[in-house]
């Protein structure tokens, strides 16, 4: 039961339901990069993240992770555990490209091994900047064991996550998490993975099968959301 | 004996002399801020540098901690151990102001207790970004163990700062460290300490000592780093 809108985020609605504990992700047919500064309605967008997202959370639920995923309810529709967010963007790499590479030169597709885990401040004044871990107990209401917990458990996701997508030919370039704090204190990953959050490339062609398709304007961005949810169905 | 010109930095000459492990640095009367996009001469003001730096560095040395100083050599030039510099920038903060403030939103005069350590990768073509400890290990050829020694040293060196300046009425701000490896590949103090590498406030006034009058034009450089080795010459 679907009550109040109580957040609006660039890519989808919170509801609250009847239970207090329990919210509704809606996700919107939109698309944005550079922090907001490119945007366009794609119709059909939303789907693809809920059903790709929901998928991913399932089999993470399944390995343990504790998150904030209930159950799917409908085609652009999520039920989730309500948690308060943690205004954090935790970005792990396998590979390097994008902002790395320029922000810091590393040369393209260098490999992380182990994975590079970086935080940033969520803060769309401030354009997310890049923090270090002492930043981020200041700036979040964290402690410090609860930051080395939070990039356990990236860790541990990615870990999983590897060869989930490689099974069907996907490779995990990087991904960026979100954490929330639920009701009884527990930090739980949250928000979405899908598209949007991570880089897949092809194993094949190394060609991008996400939201970078829409960054440089190098592909349809349905076509290849399409493809991996097409690829993640083929997983038994 | 000075001989051949090694390197030529901002601020410095370095010279070999004629002991393989032992280099001279000769300080120049130059100003630099903003990576060296506002640069000006001003005649004596490497005298201050040289004699602020040597008095800070020999206080240390006494105090046990690691470092290439050796000794002063004139008004202008000091003998230091030679060491490879780790290209990082170790930056102490007790007090918000500056950068932090802009980058991170913190307020001015947040107090951080304890001190705040962020490492810069010290590369002026990037423009010295910021950066977290695994990357620290991954760009400057240091494992995590020396990026912890790196950190630890230099919250020591802050707490035995604050009360070397504050005993005349200077507030130790932040300020900025760099390390270097030496021959027998210990890490080291190295590079400067003073009103260029360091934010320094008069206690009372909380008036700037240091580089910020250069920076934003608020006073004369050479009388606020004649009042900070003014003041160090009453210490004992």
């Amino acid at each position: 039961m679907k009550k109040e809108l109580l957040y609006q985020g660039k890519a989808k609605y919170v509801y609250q339901t009847d239970k207090p504990n329990q919210l509704i992700l809606a996700y919107k047919d939109q698309a944005t990069a550079f922090n907001g500064k490119k945007k366009e309605t794609i119709i059909g967008k939303g789907r693809f993240n809920n059903l790709i997202s929901a998928k991913v959370f399932q089999f993470l639920h399944d390995k343990k992770i504790p998150s904030h995923f209930i159950e799917l309810i409908n085609d652009t529709e999520q039920l989730v555990e309500k948690t308060m967010i943690i205004p954090l963007e935790v970005v792990v790499r396998n590979l390097a490209t994008g902002s790395i590479v320029k922000r810091l030169g590393f040369e393209e597709k260098t490999t992380f091994a182990p994975a590079l885990v970086e935080l940033y401040y969520k803060n769309d004044d401030l354009d997310d900047p890049i923090i270090n871990d002492q930043h981020a107990t200041l700036l979040t209401n964290t402690t410090e064991e609860e930051i080395e917990l939070i990039k356990g458990l990236a860790l541990k996701i990615n870990q999983l996550l590897i060869p989930y997508f490689e099974q069907v030919g996907v490779k995990l370039v990087d991904f960026k998490l979100e954490f929330g704090r639920n009701q009884s204190g527990k930090i739980v990953l949250a928000d979405e993975i899908s598209p949007d959050t991570c880089r897949f490339w092809d194993v094949e062609t190394n060609s991008s099968l996400d939201k970078d398709v829409f960054r440089q304007g190098t592909g349809d961005l349905l076509s290849v959301y399409q493809e991996i949810l097409n690829r993640l169905g083929e997983i038994k």
